[in-house]
């Protein structure tokens, strides 16, 4: 991959801050600039080296720039990329890092296609970088938050094949496992593998009674750590993939039923089937 | 306190090997003695250095000694206990380490009224030190794991002024946070902290489409850690504490149809109310 010259970073939290320490200490742009509505937490990206440069706004960021990542929360992704696309030069690329992907990408097509003041040659290929917390801003960012990761992509019937190449690389480089998928097939795995956990814990936090928050211990605390997470973010989440995650939650409550079945008749070997099926499960992704 | 003479650990696992190295590392005892059923853990454990004694039967490891911790399984606790109280000395205090109390605590007090063999001057008091997780044996035991720790003693009625200061003095030195409650207090509220997560935990990971495995990022590793707990210590435990199992696992699926309804709605107010409760909760008990 030849390096950018010019990456923008729309949005400098936790994962746009992490984009721009990876790519400056990897040196894979000549600048990387940040935009953002706040500008104490511009300030604080670029005291940490996550970005080169300050810009101004909108325009004078993704002027000139081959990259443009939006990290904005997943409810404001197709809004401001409405807006960047417009502004940005002839041969830009411009992805996100949105947690669900079928409605990003599905209006940002119709969007590309129909508005006129969308840049003809300026292109809109989907990320969501697997990684991230429930911390929130640059400070917690960090350059090698996507080693080992995995990354999806979900380019179109419609993405170029230099778009695809050129993500794929930027990513990788990053030190991401990149894997390709649809953007549907892509909201119906993570519905149940993180948004449905999401829901659950933060259903188990809620479930605690007061009195006994005293009693919790590292299960407690490990089972429930995400639904520390913010609020707007995650119901911007929950809402975007509705259709996916009802339909694994539905697969989940009747499981779940399958084991209250089993604690009621007091069915030891029903209960050990289920506890070593779910750890068998659990053993085969590790720590 | 005045250090103990001998202190007797039987089951020298993660917990067991913990005791013995705690209670070495700050001097508390003479000689810590370990039994249990496998000579290879035992072996382990001595070598560790959590024990500074192999005992080759439970009589000489309990005799003489004033302090007995009894680590076995949760479903061997009362049988294990049974056998040991009629080989103990005069004067000596056995406890446990079991996560469910009613149970135990109840028969081991049936048992000490009417059983000739059990010693007249031997005692039983129950303990739960909330500290562990999914790992077991001894080489993952650590002095300090009971540092900070809350460790639940539920004496009864029955249990004598000194025993249970001596219980709670040995917690104490451990670094643990000591609190006392009855048995059946105790396990309605680790129903809700512990035994509920665990079961909504290995829930998720069973819920987890195999083909979606690589899409499992740090979210789903933590709300599911637990789940790669041991299937037959975890039954054991299910099952000791069902009945308050239970009634915490339906006030969870009556909260969990509340996060249904909101997300079949596209209720989004009453999305972000229940994340924020949950996360309010969360914060409080901190990482």
């Amino acid at each position: 991959m030849k390096p950018f010259n010019r990456v923008a970073v729309v949005g400098v939290g936790l994962i746009g801050g992490s984009v721009g320490l990876a790519v400056r200490s990897r040196q894979l742009a000549k600048t990387v600039v940040g935009a953002g509505s706040r500008p104490a937490t511009l300030a604080a990206a670029h005291k940490l080296g996550a970005i080169s440069e300050v810009a101004s706004d909108l325009q004078s960021a993704v002027g000139g720039a081959d990259l443009i990542v939006v990290c904005a929360p997943v409810g404001h992704i197709i809004e401001q990329v409405r807006q960047i696309a417009p502004l940005c030069s002839p041969g830009a690329l411009i992805t996100d890092v949105g947690s669900t992907k079928r409605e990003i990408v599905g209006e940002l097509e119709q969007i590309a296609a129909a508005d006129p003041a969308w840049g003809r040659d300026v292109h809109f290929v989907g990320s969501h970088p697997l990684a991230g917390n429930e911390k929130q801003g640059p400070q917690h960012a960090s350059a090698d938050l996507f080693v080992s990761r995995t990354v999806v992509i979900t380019p179109t019937a419609a993405t170029r094949a230099e778009d695809r190449q050129t993500l794929m690389d930027f990513w990788s480089h990053l030190g991401a496992r990149v894997l390709e998928m649809s953007a549907d097939e892509h909201d119906r795995a993570v519905a149940a593998t993180s948004h449905l956990p999401h829901l659950v814990a933060s259903a188990i936090a809620g479930a605690t009674p007061e009195g006994y928050v005293t009693l919790t211990a590292s299960g407690w605390q490990d089972t429930t750590r995400i639904a520390a997470g913010d609020p707007l973010l995650w119901r911007q989440i929950m809402l975007a993939n509705r259709t996916h995650l009802l339909a694994s939650l539905d697969r989940f409550s009747i499981l779940l039923s399958q084991w209250r079945e089993a604690l009621a008749a007091g069915d030891a070997v029903a209960l050990e089937r289920l506890l070593t099926e779910a750890k068998r499960i659990r053993d085969a992704v590790g720590s």
